[in-house]
C-alpha cells in the first residue's frame, strides 16, 4: 500500500478533542428550534479541572527539573528508580511480578504503549482480533501496520450484569484463521463493561491453544464501581512471554497533561518496543516522568472519593438516559464511559452528534469510531463538574425529542 | 518482512544514551594499563546541568498547569494559542511565513517530528535518499518504514570551510534512480558543518526538477559560531509543498526534559502527520508545551552567551584532537558535536569507544551510528561542563595512544 492510501484510511475527523476542526457545514437545512442554553460540557475526554491531577504531581515535576540532566535523559524505556517503584506497585495491583527492568516501558500516555505494542506484533498481513466495539485506535494501528483485521463481537447489551458479553466462539475462529495477536481493553472503552473471570480465563486459554500474544489495555481498571470483580490477564494461567498490559494515570488520576503510561510483560516484546521507541520520540518526557512517583501511592481515601464521585455522576447520567424513550443505557461498572444507544432519528446519527454540539453545546464521540455497528451510539466520558453533565445529558434528551423519527 | 525480522533490523545497543545496558563483556584481554582518574563526561548528549535550560521554562509549565484542560487537552497538532506565537518566531527567524492553523505540527520532541514526518512521505518500496554520515534516526526510520536507503556522501573532510561537501551529482543520481524523498540535517549530525547557500540552492533546484520531498532537520541552526552563513532551505526557490522542516528547542535551549519539537511546512503532509501522532502519542505533553512560550523570546544576550560558551568549548576540544598523530578534526561551524576521526588503533574502533568508557569515564558515539564508512570516526556533544570536558579528551588522548597501531 503506498503512503497516500495508507493515511486515507488514518482518519481523525470524528477523532475525540478535534472537533474545534470541524465546520459546522451542510447543517443549515436540518437544524429544528433555537440552541439550547447551558454550560457547554466536552463529553469527548474528561474535565481535569472538575476532578483535578493526583496531589503532589506538580511537586514531584519541579523535583524532576531541579534533579537535571539525570531525569531530563533517562534511559528510553524510562528511568531505572522510577521503574522500580512503579513495577512493585503494579505487582501489587495485578498480582503477579513485574520486572521493572526488562519487562517495563514508560511511553508517552497510554496512547504511546498501544502503538509501540501493536507495532511490535503486528507486521504487514498478519491477522489480528479486535473486539466491536472498542477503543478506536485499535483498529487503526492495526491497519496503519498493514495487518488484517478479524473483528470479534462484543454483545454487552444481551450479557447479564455478570459479564461483559464477549463472543467467545468467534474469538476462538479468529484465532483459528490465524490471528497472532488480540487486543482489548478491559474495561471495555467505549462500553465501560469489565470482563468476568470466566471470560477473561477463556481468553488466556483461547491465546495459549493458540500461541497468540495478547494486548490488553488496563487504562480505566482502577476506577471501579460497586465493588465489581476485576481480573487481570496476566495474573491467570496465560504464558508470560504472550501478554503485555497497559496502564497509565491519564484518565482516573487526571494526569493526562503529563502525558505518561506503562507497558509491562513479556521481555522480548518489551525490548523491541524501546528500540523503536529510540526512533519514535525518544522517550517520555524526563520531568514527567517523575510524577510516576505519584501514581498508586495517592493519599489515603483519595481514590475512594474519585471513585464515590464519578458513581454519583454516572447514576445521574444514565437515570436520565434512560428516561429517553427506545434508547439503552447499560451502566457501566468501571471506567468513567457512557455508551447509550439512542432511538431512531429523522436525520443521520453523525449528523446529530454535529447539531448536539452547535444546538447544545454537547461534544460527545460518534459511536462509529468503536464499531460499524455502533452508528446510533454515542460515547461519552462522565469525569465532568457534576451539574454541568446532568445539565448537558438534559439537553441531549430535549434534543432526542426534537429529531425523534 | 515480517515484524521480528522488522526489529532486528532496528538495533539501539550503541544508541546515546543507552550505554547503562551495556556490558563490558569480552574486553578483558584487550586492557591496556589502569584507568585514568577524572569525573566521567557523557558526550552522547548534552549536559543541561551545565548549560541550564532556557530561564522561565518551568514558570510557563506551571502556568500551563494552572490553565488545566484546555491545556492538557490540546489540538492533536498543538494549542493553537502556542502555535501561532512559535510560527511568529520561526517566520523571523527562517525568512518566510508559517502558517501556525495548517501547516505547522508541535511534536514530543524533534524526534517526533522526524518520526513523523518520515512515515507521512516514506512507503514501503519508496526510495529515499540518506546522506552519510547524518543523524542516525533517518536511516532507522526509513528502514522501519521498508523504504529502499539511496545513500549520498557528504565529504565534510575534504570540503573548503565554506560548504559542508555533500555530493550533488550523487544527490542527482538517486532522484533520477527514483529517490521521492530526501531527508538530512543541517547543520549536519554529527559532522557540524553547514550547507553553503550554493549548496541548499542545488539541493532546491533538484528536489524541483525531480518532485521530490525534502525533509530538513535545522535542530542545531540557532548555535552558530564565528558568524557563519546559514541558508534556510525553505526560503529559497523551492515548491512549498514539498519541504518540511523540523526544529526544537531540546538542545540548544537544553529543554530536553520537556519533549518538544515543531515541523513546520507542507500542509498536506502535516495533515497526515497529525493524523498519525493521533494514533502514536496523542500530543506533546500539554502542559509542556506552554514551555514553547520561552522559545525565540530568551533574555536579552542569553543566546549570545549560549554561543560564546559553546564556541570556547569548541576551540579547547578541537586543539587537543588536532594534537593527536594521525587525527582528524574539522570545527564544526554550529552545533555541539564534534566528529573527529581517530588514527589506526590495535583495537577495532568499536572496541576503543567500549574501552574508553570504562577506562576513561568518557562516552561517546560510535561512527557507525552515522555512516558505514565512519568507523574510525567518534561522535562528541560538546555541549559539557568546559573543564571537565577538556580533561575527558585529554584522557581519550592519552588512550589512543596506549592503544596506538
Amino acid at each position: 500500500m503506498n503512503v497516500e492510501r495508507k493515511f486515507a484510511r488514518l482518519a481523525t475527523d470524528n477523532a475525540p478533542g478535534q472537533e474545534g476542526r470541524q465546520t459546522a457545514g451542510g447543517l443549515d437545512g436540518l437544524l429544528r428550534g433555537a440552541p439550547l442554553p447551558g454550560r457547554p460540557v466536552d463529553f469527548s475526554h474528561g474535565d481535569v479541572d472538575a476532578h483535578e491531577p493526583t496531589p503532589g504531581a506538580s511537586d514531584q515535576f519541579a523535583q524532576g527539573v531541579a534533579a537535571g540532566g539525570r531525569q531530563a535523559y533517562t534511559e528510553y524505556r524510562g528511568d531505572g528508580a522510577i521503574r522500580e517503584q512503579v513495577a512493585a506497585h503494579l505487582a501489587d495491583f495485578t498480582g503477579v511480578p513485574v520486572d521493572a527492568d526488562d519487562g517495563m516501558i514508560v511511553t508517552p500516555g497510554t496512547q504511546g504503549a498501544l502503538f509501540l505494542a501493536v507495532a511490535a506484533t503486528v507486521g504487514r498481513g498478519d491477522k489480528v482480533a479486535i473486539v466491536q466495539p472498542d477503543y478506536f485506535a485499535n483498529r487503526k494501528l492495526v491497519e496503519f501496520f498493514e495487518g488484517e483485521m478479524i473483528p470479534v463481537q462484543l454483545d454487552y447489551e444481551a450479557a447479564g450484569e455478570d459479564r461483559a458479553g464477549l463472543n467467545l466462539d468467534q474469538l476462538e475462529q479468529a484465532f483459528r484463521q490465524g490471528a497472532k495477536v488480540f487486543v482489548f481493553s478491559n474495561p471495555n472503552n467505549p462500553a465501560g463493561v469489565v470482563y468476568s473471570a470466566g471470560e477473561i480465563g477463556q481468553i488466556a486459554a483461547l491465546a495459549g491453544r493458540y500461541g497468540a500474544t495478547v494486548i490488553v489495555d488496563q487504562l480505566y481498571s482502577r476506577l471501579r464501581f460497586g465493588g465489581v470483580t476485576y481480573t487481570h490477564l496476566r495474573a491467570g494461567q496465560i504464558d508470560p512471554a504472550n501478554v503485555i498490559t497497559i496502564m497509565g494515570p491519564s484518565k482516573t488520576e487526571s494526569l493526562s497533561g503529563y502525558r505518561l503510561g506503562v507497558a509491562f510483560g513479556a521481555p522480548a516484546i518489551i525490548a523491541r518496543m524501546e528500540k523503536l521507541q529510540a526512533i519514535v520520540s525518544l522517550r517520555a518526557a524526563g520531568y514527567c516522568q517523575a510524577v510516576l512517583r505519584t501514581w498508586f501511592a495517592e493519599p489515603e481515601g483519595w481514590m475512594d472519593e474519585r471513585i464515590r464521585r464519578h458513581q454519583a455522576i454516572r447514576d445521574d447520567l444514565v437515570a436520565t438516559l434512560r428516561g429517553i424513550e427506545g434508547a439503552f443505557a447499560r451502566a457501566p461498572q468501571a471506567g468513567s464511559y457512557l455508551f447509550p444507544r439512542l432511538p431512531a432519528l429523522a436525520v443521520p446519527h453523525a449528523d446529530f452528534v454535529r447539531i448536539l454540539r452547535i444546538q447544545a453545546g454537547v461534544v460527545v464521540t460518534p459511536g462509529t469510531e468503536f464499531s460499524p455497528h455502533s452508528g446510533d451510539c454515542i460515547r461519552l466520558n462522565f469525569s465532568q463538574d457534576h451539574q454541568a453533565a446532568v445539565a448537558a445529558v438534559a439537553r441531549l434528551a430535549t434534543l432526542v425529542e426534537r429529531y425523534r423519527a
